[in-house]
């Protein structure tokens, strides 16, 4: 695995410093091929397909493993579109003309290597590919045992793709199994990120056990506040999208918390989220005001549930509410329901979570639904990328300094002065 | 030590919803504080020097221990400067409009906790407490031992500015011994980022020892590639001040690699670099042409050596120098000398380094000459930031949408359409 590793990083470097039109025409083979090949990728995912069957697997994950005509047809035009959307590799962020005939720009560069985990759904294979042909970035695939031969038939595509565009294969290659995994976890040298894209607990392991960078989120325990001033039937709304409309989401709300000003309109609320089939798991105050509610228990509030049930509790106050999406929350997504202005900003000022909404479901948390365009995934780290993460999330950049002889000893005190001018891009 | 630290996230999140009119109030503070207390701080500075004589510290150390009424009236012009540069704090980077009524807006955040380990030079307490209070960080500072009690003094000015400010004081602490920074190492609930600034091996060891992210570089092998087409009087000039303007910085260079063609002028190079004091280390190309050098071991190329040494090696192309480069180096700076601009251009494309000059000294990859204020430090990762760092680099930010109750199981096929209309900031 070392040696593959440092495979596609030799690759990568390749692909990194090809031309966008090469890259492009990588795209633009990858997508001819899915349409070329098509019945020898289906048969492959029948394979799939024949052995998850056999082996029980559920309908949900049969479906999630089946690919079709239509899918591969939409995975073509997907990657056609990425196509001429201008190069996201050497774009200028800054310019700064330090002295005469000495010109600094940081440009973008894709981030290097990525090892991306990902399971069941094959279609990953060419929507990650895709994005990593787009960035510039060498990628280490590693799908789920389930969808073994589709991902290969895939991977095999996209090498296909890179050879017609005269690029390295290499640059994107597949791995299987888990021992696979856990030697790449150690190749920090020539592995720059790690994407898994699953559970809560895959993400933390993974964490757990490499010093490769991870991105991804740990957790999705989101919080929904209804103020003293929200209006009652925007709370309802508000909350049952939030906690209903795909609850195993991660950011679907776990944890309501109401303001006690709020408690006469509690009831209602309730008995809305228990005709949709919620759960609720209700601290002593809100369970006065909550009829069929349970009462909850001390791990209710700072759990992710995923599923129907949410955790309700009563605070005193707007400061109270911050405090506690801070002690129990995971800095994922949080929202605030008001119609008082000045507590809807003290609430965006203050909440320190990746994405902080007034009067909006957390469900709107998403790359897509925040125009990114194409989702590597949600970030609850701090660093390089926060929140929803779009191809952005796959560059770095350079410095590139363009001089005619110049050295750093002619400048200083009593010598030549920098001039810093910031040039305008 | 882990209260400690949990004490800083609460304090920290308080200091990050401060108005910027608070934290400059901090600052103006800090900067007044540093004038009426500047005899108490120079006598605890005394005890330091005191000590440091007589435990035989050098006259070097002692030096960068020593603090004067004029370095503290520079200090405290600096914070002054620091005051009225703009907020940059809540600074809209992106905004997305993503329907009617519903607005995102990602904005500057702090990054949050910030554990800072530096070596002798009392000096850095203030300079970095003061970008903690600007970027609204918190901020925990772990000072060598022989500053202990100049760093203390510094420390009590910092929090007595925060109370001044009406801020909490826990938002900057100082803590001591290898004990407690081995414990802070384990906080990565309420540490957000470690900046150890000091030797290589403290970057590597704490890089080794813990899962919080580390900020800094931990090698500085460098590279000056003197071009087939290079001027040899530039080819000079630049060397000369790549390796002798200060051997031990990190952007010094450490190993010269010279184009076959070039070989004609390296007689006069190498006399020039012998003429300054420097020891060439060179393989066997290119001792035919150096009176005077010392044969290259196998580990001379990958050296960071840190002094007046330099590796010199022959090669046959730019293709073989940027492998070399690839192979060899840390990924912090390279140049190369060239009056050919496809070369350059070459260069400047395929060098997957942070910082990468045409023509230019490597010692020019600094912040301050990079224009970019006051310098965090120096990266060698390639996520989040990557070169020199600025006062961005203890930033992230976070992503706010203004609704007016919107829900997202409103939108999809045969319902609503998202608008995603950019809005230019």
């Amino acid at each position: 695995m070392k040696t593959l590793a440092a495979n596609t990083r030799r690759a990568s470097r390749e692909l990194a410093s090809a031309s966008a039109e090469r890259r492009d025409a990588a795209l633009n083979s990858l997508a001819d091929i899915l349409d070329d090949r098509s019945s020898a990728i289906l048969d492959a995912n029948q394979h799939d397909l024949d052995a998850g069957e056999r082996d029980g697997l559920s309908a949900h994950l049969l479906a999630r493993l089946k690919l079709s005509e239509d899918k591969l047809a939409g995975l073509a035009t997907g990657l056609r579109q990425l196509v001429g959307q201008g190069d996201p590799l050497g774009r200028p962020l800054r310019q700064t003309e330090l002295d005469d005939g000495l010109m600094l720009t940081q440009v973008t560069s894709p981030l290097g290597v990525l090892l991306v985990i990902f399971e069941s759904r094959p279609d990953a294979v060419i929507q990650i590919g895709g994005l990593a042909l787009r960035t510039g970035n060498g990628l280490i695939l590693k799908g789920g045992k389930e969808a073994k031969h589709s991902n290969a038939a895939l991977v095999d595509c996209i090498q296909a793709a890179l050879e017609q565009a005269g690029l390295p294969r290499d640059a994107v290659v597949g791995v299987e199994g888990r021992e696979a995994v856990a030697s790449l976890l150690d190749c920090d040298h020539d592995i720059d990120l790690v994407i898994p894209r699953g559970s809560a607990e895959l993400v933390r392991t993974i964490q757990q056990s490499s010093r490769i960078p991870v991105m991804g989120h740990a957790d999705g325990i989101c919080h929904t506040y209804i103020d003293a001033a929200a209006d009652p039937s925007m709370a309802v709304a508000v909350t049952i999208d939030g906690k209903c409309d795909y609850p195993s989401a991660c950011n679907a709300t776990e944890s309501l918390l109401v303001h006690r000003e709020f408690l006469p309109h509690l009831s209602a609320l309730g008995e809305a989220l228990i005709a949709e089939g919620v759960t609720l798991l209700a601290d002593v105050s809100a369970s006065a005001h909550l009829s069929g509610a349970e009462t909850a228990g001390p791990e209710d509030g700072r759990t992710e549930y995923g599923d129907l049930r949410l955790a309700v509790s009563v605070v005193d106050s707007l400061d109270e509410a911050i405090d506690r999406i801070h002690a129990n929350g995971s800095g994922h997504t949080e929202s605030i329901v008001t119609e008082d202005p000045v507590a809807a900003q003290a609430f965006l000022d203050r909440v320190d979570s990746a994405s902080v909404f007034h009067n909006a479901s957390t469900r709107f948390a998403d790359g897509f639904r925040y125009g990114l365009g194409a989702e590597v995934g949600i970030s609850t780290g701090r660093l390089h990328a926060r929140g929803p993460v779009g191809a952005d999330g796959l560059l770095t950049t350079r410095w590139l300094l363009r001089g005619s002889g110049q050295v750093a000893a002619s400048y200083g005190p009593g010598k030549r002065d920098f001039k810093h001018r910031r040039i305008l891009l």
